[in-house]
C-alpha cells in the first residue's frame, strides 16, 4: 500500500496546490453545467439573449458582483489565517481539498438529507459515512448506526435525548406490561443495563406492544412524570452539557461535576465514590459522560476506567448510560488502528508509528492511560465525533454513532423498524434531532473518507503530525530558558503534557508572585496574538486563551501557578489562572519547517511582545 | 429605483448565466488564493516542488481526483433536477447565484460562528442578517433579535425552549422574590403576558436577583418541578413539533391539535373554544403555534385571529406564548412591504402588484384573510423563517427572530446582558441552541440580502412568480376537461385555492367511486413522477405527494373526495386520500414560457401516464 501523502491533501499555506485545486474545481463546475443543460435538452432556455441584454439584467448582475466583491473584501480584511503555521489557536486549520471541492460542488445540487426524496445521492452517502464512523469507533457494523449532525453540540443533545428516553422505558414497561419485569422494583427498573432495556424494546416491537408502552413513557408523558436522574460530567466539560440538561428538561441541578486530576482528566476515584453515594441515597444516574479531547486542555478521560466502574456497579445494582464526547479527539483513534481496522497492540502500535515515521520514539507516545482510553471506546452507548474538527472538514459537520441501533425507536416519532422492514428509503428526519439538513456537508465527509482511510495510513498520518508537534512544543516550553527583556525576566511553562494535540501555557515574570499580575501579563499577550490589537492579517502569531477557575476546576490549577512560585494564598485570593491555548492541528509543521526553527521563531516573537509590554509599563 | 431582474439572479435551467457564474467564481477563488499567499509573504512554502514530484504525492492527488469524479458521477446519476420547470415537487428549486457563490467562497475561509474569535466577519454578518430579518418581520429594530439556525426544526425547538423557560420564570420569582408578584396566585403567575414576564426578568437583572431566581426556575430544576402546560398546534402541523415536545420534556400528550378548516387553516373557532375549556379546567397553556405556509398545503393560518384571541383571553386571565412557524412561507411577507419596509395598505398593495407587473389582477390575490395574517405577524413572540426555503439559499439555513431580546437571558448559560454591557464581542453559542455553526451559510444569506431587498421590488418579485403560477395552475386544474384515454375518463381537481404557492391535486376515474382505487391511481402517478420508476434524469415531470388522513385531519379531506363523487361511506372506510403536491417555487414559469403552453404540456404528460396505467391494468 502506497503511503498517503499528507501534503497533497491540503491547499497549503501558500496555496501551493492551487493549480490542482483550480483544475478540479473547473472540471466539476463544467460537469455540473452540462448536467443542467442535458436534462430535457429539447426544452427551450428560460432566459434568452433578449433578456440578458436588458439594462435591468446587467444592473442586477452588477449588484451581485458588488455584493460578492464586498463579501470577499470583508473576508480578507478580518478572517483568521488558520492555514498558516503562525495560527495555533482554536480547533481549526486548513481543510482537505477533497472535502472543500466535494462540498462546493454538492451545494450546487442542494440536496436536503431530511428525506431520501430530496437527496437520493447524499442520503445514501450519509448512511455509508455513518456506518464507517461507527465501525471506526469499534462498533459492530451490523448493530451500530451513525449519522452526520450539524455539530457536536447537537450530537451531544441527541446522545442525552437517547439516554433519557432509554432510561424511562422500563418504568413504562412496568406500567403497561408488568409481567415482563415482574419482581423488579423501581430502583431496579431504573438501573437496568442499556442492553437489557433494548431487549425490552425489541420484545415490545415483536409483540406489537411498543406503541402502548411508548405512550406511557417520557416522550409522551413529559418529564413531569419521570424523574430523570443525575448526569455526571467531568469539570472540564464543554458548556453544551449545561444547555443540554436545560433543553431536555433534566435541569442543571441534576448535572454533577466530577473533579479532574492533575492531568485534567475526570478523577475516576471521585466518580466511583460519587456513584456509591448516589446509590446509597437511592438517587439514580441517567448518564455518565467521558471526554476524549477536552476543549480547553485536550485531555483524554480514562474511558477504560469508566467502563470498569460501570461493570462493577452493575454487579451492585446501579447502571447508567455511557456517552463519550469525542467531538474533538475522536479522529485520533485512527492512529491506533491497523490497516484492517483492528486496534493495534502496544507492540504493533510502536512498530507502526516508527515504520510509518509518524512519531519520534523519544516522545514515548502514547501513555498507557491514553492508549487504554482509546481502546475502550467501543464500550460506550454512544459517541459524538466531529468531522469539522480533527476530520479537517469545513463547518458544519458533527456526527454521532450509537452502539445499538435499536435505541432509535425511542426517539423516532414513528416506528423506525417499520421502515427497515418495508425497505422503504430512509426518512432521516424521523429518527434524528434535526429536520432539514445539508447533503453537501455529508458529501464533503464522504469524499474525504474515500481518499483517507480511518487508520494509521490514512487519518493517522494527519493527526500524528499535530500530536508530535504538541509534545515537542510541550518539552521545548518546559525546558526553555528565561526570556530576558533587559530589565525583566520571564519564564514560560506548560499546563500539562498533552494527551493529544493541545498545549496550554503561561508566562510569568520571575520574582513576581502576584497572580493578578501574571493573569494580566498573559491577557496582554493574548491580545497581541488575537484580533484585539489591530488587523489580524498583520499578526506574527495567533493563539487562543482560556481561564481555569476555582468554580470549574477546584484547586487543581493551583498546582500550575505554584510552579511559578506563586503562593497558595494568591490562588485562594484570585481563584483563576489565565493561560494561552494552542491547538496544534496544522499539518504543516513538518519536515520543511524543522521544529527547532519554528520554536526559535516562536520564542523570538514572545520576547518581542514581552519587551513591548515591559516598555509600555515603564 | 431600477427594478430587480429576477432572471439575472439564478443560474437558469439551461445554465443560461454560466459565463457570469464562472467569471465570478474564478475571480473569487483567485482572490482567496492571493490572500493566503499574502499572509506573511516572507514565510517559505510548506510544500515544495520536491514534495510535489514524489510518486506518493501524485498518487494522493489522483485519489482525490477519483473520489471527486465518483462524487460528481453519483450526483449526476440520481440528483433531483430542481432547476427545471419540470420539477414541481418539494420546497426546492434553483438557488441564487449570489448565495451559491458567497457560500462557496466563504466555506474556504471556514468560519465558525459559535464565537466571534473564530469568525469575526461572519459573526458580524449574522447579527446584521438577524436584524434585517427581524425588522422585515415587523419587529422593532431596537428590541428584537434574530439569528441563523441550521434549519427550521432547530429554530422551532429554540422557540419552544424560549417559551418554556419564559413561562416558568414567574413561579421562580414567586419563590425567591414573593413581594414582586404579591397577590398573584399560581394560575395568575402562569398566565402573565410575555411582556410582563420580561419586565420581571429585567427587574431581576437590574436588582442583581436574576441568578438567584433563575436557579429556582425550569432550566435549573428541570421539568420534574414545573408542569409545562399545553402546546396548541394546528393539525396541519410539521412533525418537528412532535419531536420538540419530546425533546423539551413537555411530553407529546401535552400537544393539542386544533382541527383545520376547509382551507386547511387552523380553525380559530375551535381554538377559542379549546382555550375556554382549558381555562375552565385550570390547565394552563404554554404556547400556541400558528403556521405561515403549511408543509403539505401551503396554508396560511389566521394569525390576526390568533392575536385577537390572545388579547381577548388575556382580559379573561389566560395568556400564552405565541410562536409562528413561518419556515416555509415567511419570505412571502416581502410581497406585502413597500420599499420603505412599511406594510402596504390593501390599496397600495394592489397598485404595487399591478405597477410592478407582479400579479395578474384577475387572480384577486391575496384574500382578505391572508392579507391580514401577514399583517399581524409582528404580534408573535417569535417567528421561524427559513432562508433555505423561500429565501432561495442553499441548505442548511433556517432562522429565528424574537420580538423582545430580553428573553435571551432565559436560555443563555451565562448572562447575555453582561456581554452587551461590556461591549464584548458576542459568543453566539451561549444564547442559541447550537454550538459550532457554519459562517458560510450566513455569508450566503448576507450576500443574497445585499442584492435582494426584503420588499416588493426585491424578494417580492421572486415569490410573486410562484404564487401567480400556483393560482393559475389551481384555476386551470379546476376548469380542466376530463382526460380521455380511450376506454377511461379521468378528472383532476385541486385540494384548495392556494394561500401561497403550493397546489395539491388528485386524479380520479370518472364513475369509479372506490376511494382505494383513487388512492392507488394517484400513487401510481406519483411513482411515474419520482425516483421510484427508473432514472429521475429521464423523467418528464417530477412532483411530490402527501396523504391526508383522518388521524391528522379529521373529516376535512372528505370534502375533497366528495367532489369526485366518492360517497362519505368510502371516506369512513378508507380514512385517507392520497394527493399529488407541487410547490411552485421555480421563478422560470415566466414570460418565456407562457402558462398555457406549460399547462398544455403538463396535461399531455398526465394523459400519457394515465394511458400507460390504463394499458397496464388491462
Amino acid at each position: 500500500m502506497e503511503k498517503l501523502n499528507v501534503d497533497a491533501l491540503f491547499l497549503g499555506p501558500k496555496s501551493e496546490n492551487e493549480l490542482f485545486f483550480k483544475e478540479m474545481l473547473h472540471y466539476l463546475i463544467d460537469d455540473f453545467m452540462e448536467w443542467r443543460k442535458g436534462y430535457h435538452s429539447e426544452d427551450h432556455p428560460a432566459i434568452t439573449a433578449d433578456d440578458q441584454i436588458q439594462t435591468s439584467f446587467q444592473q442586477t448582475l452588477l449588484d451581485t458582483r458588488l455584493a460578492l466583491v464586498e463579501l470577499a473584501g470583508r473576508l480578507q480584511d478580518k478572517s483568521m489565517p488558520w492555514f498558516s503555521t503562525r495560527y495555533l489557536g482554536h480547533m481549526t486549520t486548513d481543510t482537505l481539498m477533497a472535502a472543500n471541492l466535494g462540498y462546493m460542488l454538492t451545494l450546487l445540487y442542494n440536496p436536503n438529507n431530511c428525506a431520501y426524496e430530496g437527496s437520493p445521492v447524499t442520503t445514501e452517502m450519509e448512511l455509508e459515512v455513518g456506518k464507517r464512523l461507527a465501525v471506526f469507533l469499534g462498533y459492530d457494523p451490523e448493530r451500530s448506526w451513525g449519522h452526520i449532525a450539524s455539530g457536536g453540540t447537537i450530537a451531544n443533545y441527541e446522545g442525552l435525548w437517547l439516554a433519557r428516553n432509554l432510561k424511562a422505558f422500563p418504568l413504562a414497561v412496568a406500567e403497561i406490561e408488568p409481567d415482563w419485569v415482574q419482581g423488579l422494583d423501581t430502583w431496579q427498573l431504573l438501573n437496568l443495563p442499556s442492553e437489557r432495556i433494548l431487549d425490552l424494546v425489541e420484545k415490545a416491537i415483536r409483540s406489537n406492544r411498543f406503541a402502548a408502552i411508548r405512550s406511557a413513557s417520557a416522550g409522551q408523558k413529559g418529564l413531569a412524570a419521570f424523574k430523570p436522574g443525575k448526569v455526571l460530567v467531568p469539570q472540564s466539560k464543554h458548556y453544551s452539557w449545561l444547555k443540554a440538561v436545560d433543553i431536555l428538561g433534566i435541569g442543571q441541578e441534576n448535572l454533577i461535576f466530577i473533579p479532574v486530576t492533575d492531568e485534567y482528566r475526570m478523577d475516576t476515584g471521585v466518580l466511583s465514590r460519587k456513584l456509591a453515594e448516589l446509590q446509597q441515597q437511592k438517587e439514580h444516574v441517567l448518564a455518565v459522560v467521558g471526554i476524549i479531547g477536552t476543549t480547553e486542555e485536550g485531555a483524554v478521560d480514562d474511558i477504560h476506567r469508566i467502563v470498569e466502574i460501570r461493570k462493577a456497579f452493575e454487579q451492585k445494582g446501579l447502571s447508567f448510560y455511557f456517552h463519550i464526547d469525542a467531538a474533538y479527539g475522536g479522529f485520533v483513534r485512527s492512529l491506533y488502528l491497523n490497516t484492517d481496522f483492528s486496534f493495534s497492540s502496544q507492540t504493533e502500535l510502536q512498530q507502526n508509528l516508527q515504520n510509518l515515521n509518524l512519531m519520534d520514539a523519544r516522545l514515548e507516545y502514547p501513555s498507557e492511560e491514553v492508549y487504554r482510553a482509546f481502546a475502550a471506546m467501543p464500550e460506550a452507548d454512544s459517541i459524538t465525533i466531529d468531522p469539522h474538527k480533527m476530520g479537517y472538514i469545513p463547518y458544519a459537520t458533527g456526527a454521532i454513532a450509537v452502539k445499538d441501533k435499536r435505541i432509535l425507536d425511542l426517539i423516532s416519532f414513528f416506528a423506525h423498524y417499520v421502515f427497515e422492514k418495508k425497505e422503504v428509503h430512509p426518512l432521516l428526519g424521523s429518527y434524528i434531532m434535526e429536520g432539514s439538513k445539508a447533503g453537501a456537508t455529508v458529501a464533503a465527509v464522504w469524499t474525504a473518507l474515500q481518499v483517507i482511510p480511518l487508520h494509521q495510513r490514512g487519518y493517522g498520518q494527519i493527526v500524528a503530525r499535530g500530536i508530535e508537534k504538541a509534545l515537542q512544543l510541550y518539552h521545548a516550553l518546559e525546558n526553555s530558558h528565561p526570556i530576558d527583556t533587559g530589565q525583566h525576566r520571564y519564564i514560560v511553562r506548560a499546563l500539562t503534557k498533552p494527551d493529544i494535540n493541545i498545549v496550554d501555557f503561561a508566562f510569568c515574570e520571575i520574582g513576581d508572585t502576584n497572580l493578578e499580575h501574571m493573569n494580566s501579563l498573559n491577557q496582554t499577550l493574548f491580545e497581541f496574538f488575537s484580533y484585539k490589537t489591530g488587523r489580524i492579517y498583520t499578526n506574527d502569531f495567533i493563539t487562543s486563551k482560556t481561564s481555569l477557575d476555582q468554580e470549574n476546576y477546584g484547586d487543581i490549577p493551583e498546582h500550575f501557578t505554584r510552579r511559578f512560585g506563586i503562593p497558595q494564598s494568591e490562588w485562594e485570593r484570585v481563584g483563576s489562572v489565565y493561560v494561552l491555548r494552542s491547538c496544534i492541528m496544522t499539518p504543516f509543521l513538518n519536515s520543511n519547517q524543522p521544529f527547532d526553527e519554528f520554536f526559535s521563531r516562536f520564542m523570538n516573537i514572545m520576547k518581542e511582545k514581552l519587551s513591548a509590554i515591559t516598555q509600555k509599563n515603564e
